[in-house]
């Protein structure tokens, strides 16, 4: 039985090993402030790095950045008053812009500065935006306006859990208006495809692109779509949503133009979000009972050279040879940029450094000592691999130049291997099932990891959509999405053609799981 | 008399043409919300330019990045009692978490939802980043602590102007810790001269770095350092600071770590930041009667190709050869990066567009009509000297291979010819004054840009300093800061060896200047 180097394991309580990663790799922290977290170094590197590769991603797709204000006026939420019972209730609301001293040695606000009309902290942008696009569209000639936005936003939150759901989370919102349904679709579908992607490609997650049910639509949404990647419990975490708005905010906020033919016709809109939510998804699926391991792209260091020193005269002549190495390897090239390497001179034992970047999930650590030195070599930790089929732990002498010439290939070999893992495991964990009994067989009591289910079914709406979702609820149940790429005829992918819930002919293909 | 591109002068109204420049050149717009501004996409451009920029200079210099809590409990701020007087009176309370119906069809805060503890939107965040240092910092080697955030910050404005003073604005706050005062005041020294730098070689914007007086000092601070910039208008915009907070918020917030003898000291900590403020900044020095001016190292696009077509089949090979280009300029290097070349595509006339990047300030624009392509030329503008001495706009026709060759070093050209114009105009606009009389007659009643005056002084302190600020109050003015680099001799810079204020002997020499 090898040691590992976190506390519990995902196998004894997946819960409190989510937990033990996120402290043990320094991703984040409890900030004193309800709700809220405080996002550490590394924590907060992988988020640049996603910010940056995502950006780049929305930016090549004409998308503009901007920035709204982070306050709303309460009305603005009055004006959509139908799309408010989604999730909008809960929100951090300023009454006052002032504090005074409370006559007791502390501070209250101050009565007398108390807002004429209240301000609500965005919980996501629409109703502002909205605003802006009324000003700025007046012809078709406008059309379309693309814009993003990456911002703090606050959800009150009743139960909270680190970068899966906070009070404030990070994200970025892209907004878009159109002169066409078609069009408004298109880029609708444009940006879930650039989702699946940046996950896949980026962040090595694999993930089910597909629309959402009609009960899961975003308020005020004529279609919700989804990217669903599956954590190593078998839940399912949506890890970007996507979606069409029609013209019902168009409606709300006065967005019109005049068409060609000069007269005025409601934009269509689209909304598509995704946050550091994604960074909850990482951990759940490439975490192992060491720590974290960050796919290469997104990690902040892709190589981490640790000196062993000994406070020995010796040492010099190490830390030179480290600088050399790192040097080097910043020169090189891979996943088409140039490699981000790190030489770790804080304070502290070469082994416990090792470990440290171990639970931080570093994808190659680099060890240096004076034998190295002495024959040109050095030590190479792969991440994704951490140990030999022994058990022992796999740390490889090879030739300096040798490992400095494949650095490039080495990561994009390890970035390829996680995604081959978590692909070859949500594969494995999507049963198709094609009646009622076998979603309860394989959601049964004390079924483990039951992944998910690929069922047909006849896409029911209203009350009887409602029954199915109470019927799903009460395995702790919710329709994930319907994949996309399914030509109408479900049996390409079953063989059945019975809706699961109704009986009446299917008309797609579901997964249906349990949820983050 | 040339007709210019905005509809009012910098002569004319100083105030209304800053407004101007920002409206023609989409920089910003109203929100609809109090205080707070919609960034359009090319405002926001550049201050991506100005994050990535400063960003790789702050880590170069060994910062990270984390992220705090928008939210600060008002109890942290019953702590910093004493340095609350400063700013942190106006601000932002939260004090429900839900919104609930009125009955009357619109929302109010729900009086159920009423937080235990109001929650301030921070207007700084050295309170909960303290708290944080408090917890990561044990013994002398975890320091020195060295962390920077990107974020958002609210302080309620009862007067605002865009850019300059908005409630809600956009910055970075580093944040460190030490071991010991001579370390931070380098840290803190340091970080200046990266805001000197940055705002000189980045932004092209010439500025003074040194001491803010006692009175200008952060509330908590035991030295204040500022960057100063000379506005078209001869007044002072504070473009950054840079503050040595000693062991005062160590002390408030129990930043203790044992020392190499095992006893507990409070660390020494030092804050800096750096805002949207800048873009302010960049429009008042850069900014002519055309619009904006934008130093290629910070435009978001610097060459923008507008094809001049005219809805005739020639307009397909005009448009090859200008995507053509774009992609040759693509893959030329300038200012250390590859260019970043535009071709404008979208609905509009050749001349309004020309006009549009004028106002916006686009480094180089080029057109292209049918004759060029033929030619195997094209015509460039560039905006630094938009006219010809004879007052003609000044569009010179070059060859293709030519200007591309030479792009690289014509932005180049244009950065430094922008940082040259600003910087000769600040030199000119300081003139030393060694009398009482000489400041007032600089800065007399009908006294255009009178520009700062340079003294001697005797560094008061305490009433005596009361009785200087109050003195230039009555003139508009304060003491800018007390510029780097002197070595006490103040007879070195202008000969005079008396305080103009208290006739005591001089210690240093200050600028004085109305301010933003």
């Amino acid at each position: 039985m090898i040691k590992r180097a976190l506390p519990v394991t995902r196998e004894a309580d997946f819960s409190a090993w989510y937990q033990s990663v996120i402290t043990e790799a320094d991703l984040a922290e409890e900030s004193g402030v309800r709700g809220c977290m405080v996002i550490r170094p590394w924590g907060y590197g992988i988020w640049e790095r996603i910010q940056r590769l995502l950006d780049d991603r929305i930016k090549a797709t004409g998308h503009e950045n901007c920035y709204f204000p982070l306050f709303i006026p309460l009305s603005y939420f009055e004006k959509e008053a139908e799309h408010v019972e989604g999730f909008a209730k809960e929100m951090a609301v300023v009454t006052h812009h002032r504090l005074v001293s409370d006559g007791k040695g502390g501070l209250k606000p101050d009565p007398t500065a108390k807002l004429e009309e209240p301000l609500v902290v965005r919980p996501t942008s629409e109703t502002v935006i909205g605003m802006a696009f009324a000003r700025w569209v007046q012809s078709w000639r406008d059309l379309p306006v693309l814009i993003n936005q990456w911002a703090n936003v606050v959800r009150w939150e009743m139960r909270t859990r680190m970068f899966l759901r906070t009070s404030e989370f990070l994200w970025q919102e892209g907004h878009t208006a159109h002169a066409t349904q078609a069009e408004a679709v298109d880029e609708t579908l444009k940006m879930l495809e650039v989702y699946r992607s940046f996950a896949e490609e980026c962040v090595a997650l694999p993930v089910v692109a597909g629309e959402k049910p009609e009960n899961e639509r975003f308020p005020g949404a004529v279609a919700t779509y989804s990217i669903e990647a599956m954590m190593q419990d078998g839940k399912a975490l949506q890890a970007g949503t996507s979606h069409f708005l029609g013209t019902n905010f168009a409606h709300a906020q006065n967005i019109r133009f005049q068409n060609a033919a000069g007269e005025l016709e409601l934009a269509q809109t689209t909304s598509w979000g995704m946050s550091t939510r994604m960074i909850g998804g990482l951990i759940m699926v490439h975490g192992d009972d060491d720590g974290l391991r960050v796919p290469p792209r997104v990690a902040p260091w892709q190589v981490v050279i640790v000196p062993m020193l000994r406070d020995q005269p010796e040492d010099e002549a190490i830390v030179d040879y480290c600088k050399a190495l790192q040097a080097e390897l910043a020169k090189q090239s891979g996943l088409g940029e140039p490699v981000r390497a790190l030489l770790d001179l804080k304070f502290g034992k070469a082994a416990t450094k090792r470990w440290g970047w171990v639970k931080k999930g570093a994808p190659i650590i680099i060890e240096i000592g004076g034998r190295d030195v002495a024959g040109g070599n050095l030590s190479v930790i792969r991440r994704d691999r951490l140990y030999q089929e022994s058990g022992k732990l796999d740390s490889a002498v090879v030739a300096r130049d040798a490992f400095v010439g494949g650095v490039g290939a080495l990561l994009e070999e390890i970035q390829t291997a996680l995604f081959d893992e978590a692909h070859a495991r949500l594969r494995a964990s999507i049963a198709p099932v094609e009646d009622w009994a076998g979603v309860e067989a394989t959601f049964g009591e004390g079924v483990k990891n039951p992944g998910w289910v690929d069922v047909p079914w006849s896409k029911p709406t209203g009350a009887a959509l409602d029954a199915v979702v109470e019927r799903l609820k009460a395995l702790k149940l919710t329709i994930r999405n319907a994949p996309m790429g399914q030509t109408g005829h479900p049996d390409q992918a079953g063989g059945a053609t019975t809706c699961i819930f109704t009986g009446a002919p299917a008309v797609e293909r579901v997964l249906i799981g349990r949820s983050y």
